[in-house]
């Protein structure tokens, strides 16, 4: 039995082969219940006329990618309060955050975390009056450099815990897959309410590229029924978010793609 | 002033250009007086004769690398004995330990971890009859597939602790430094005397290759004068040594890249 309906498709996964309306038609002829759009897709389209798109295709969002980035971008905060409305514009289930790196120049982490916190702070106000979800997403410490200095779930959830109401975490294996602490960590965000989101991607050995290198589910080491699992056990009960930067899969037909998304969601996950 | 006595050279930094008497020679022409030599080195070299090339250039061993692969060399206790006896037959100060990944075929990360751990017990009364201390050296989390499945400082020195005497860890900023528990981790470290090497090399961005795109100090966003006070002010008072995997280093003259650690070493670290 094949359970679309538990699946999500981030867009970032077809995102060379299809535009907005393609991918979520292809999504829909599919049977797919859920998707996850990227900003520049909604201001490709229009935010009004991608709404239309998602409702005409049966499409619910789960997360829109992203906001953060509080560390670089020079007007994070109103980008962002940008983003918190383009999420409800589209009744997302939250805003996925990637928090930010270094600035340019800086080798400051503990500055630029500490940026990130204030960020957040400032934020979240916007974020509750919206009834948006804020969901941090820790990356692997691969990229804390450039694209997130949140690196590990006990990171994301202390920042949590500091925040308060309207904050959570995204759980994606690609990034969290290797920690000693996960299982620990995991029902930790689901004991406080926290889990937001479950990305799925597979890590590949070798992986050849940093960013663009990510595999399917069941290709690579990740053991996907655990981290479900846990999941599960936690009380997430919604549907798992297939999210997969690949220059090899961007070389394959979208619909092909999607297929396989579903077939590994069904066999492997 | 130049502080060439805090240094050592890890000599998996001039393997493409020299043999281990011609690294040695470099040197100590360039007033070195710590190198950690590679195991396959040594077989090359035949060990009575390593032993008198590092004497007579009047160089002193850090570490010897490595043992480990706990979790994927079929012979690994015998091998790792093998290895404490070339250790102590150079004089080293300690054995590094890589400890080993997923075996073939295998998602079981927590199995593998608990094969490192067995393994380590298994191995360690051999090392305390040499007195050679055996140190663990977490790993990146990118290499926890393939590598070692000890991916933080925290459980390295969790490992120590259920071990006891005679096992430590390996400070690597590449490794490391982007975790956020690394400072109180040194400083436990230190309080529990675990701290047997320091590793130094940058973390470049955009970093090319997962394993042979490692950065000259300086060249990358390593904050190394942090680094080395956490470590300082932890006790530890033994050499920094550089170890650099990198094709770009590769191609350079040993004697120019010894140059240039040194100058690096002087004005970054």
């Amino acid at each position: 039995m094949s359970h679309t309906t538990d699946l999500s498709i981030n867009l970032a996964t077809i995102r060379a082969q299809c535009d907005l309306r393609a991918a979520c038609e292809a999504c829909a002829r599919h049977g797919i219940a859920w998707v996850a759009p990227w900003r520049d897709q909604l201001a490709a389209t229009g935010l009004a006329e991608a709404a239309r798109i998602l409702a005409g295709n049966g499409l619910k969002a789960t997360g829109l990618c992203r906001g953060g980035m509080f560390t670089t971008a020079p007007d994070a905060l109103d980008d962002n309060r940008r983003a918190i409305d383009e999420a409800a514009a589209i009744g997302a289930t939250h805003l996925v955050l990637v928090v930010g790196g270094l600035p340019a120049g800086s080798r400051d982490l503990a500055a630029a975390r500490r940026r990130v916190a204030d960020g957040l702070a400032a934020l979240l106000p916007y974020a509750r009056a919206a009834g948006m979800p804020l969901a941090i997403e820790p990356l692997h410490p691969m990229y804390a450099p450039d694209r997130a200095c949140v690196n590990t779930l006990a990171q994301a959830l202390d920042l949590c815990d500091a925040l308060g109401d309207g904050v959570g975490v995204v759980l994606d294996t690609y990034h969290l897959w290797w920690d000693p602490e996960l299982w620990p960590q995991i029902a930790r965000a689901g004991r406080d309410g926290r889990i937001l989101a479950h990305h799925i991607s597979d890590f590949l050995v070798p992986t050849r590229d940093l960013l663009n290198d990510r595999g399917m589910m069941g290709d690579g080491v990740i053991d996907f029924p655990a981290f479900r699992r846990a999941v599960a056990a936690a009380g997430f009960g919604g549907p798992q978010e297939v999210e997969i930067f690949s220059t090899e899969w961007a070389q394959k037909p979208g619909e092909a793609v999607i297929a396989t998304c579903i077939e590994r969601f069904n066999s492997v996950c």
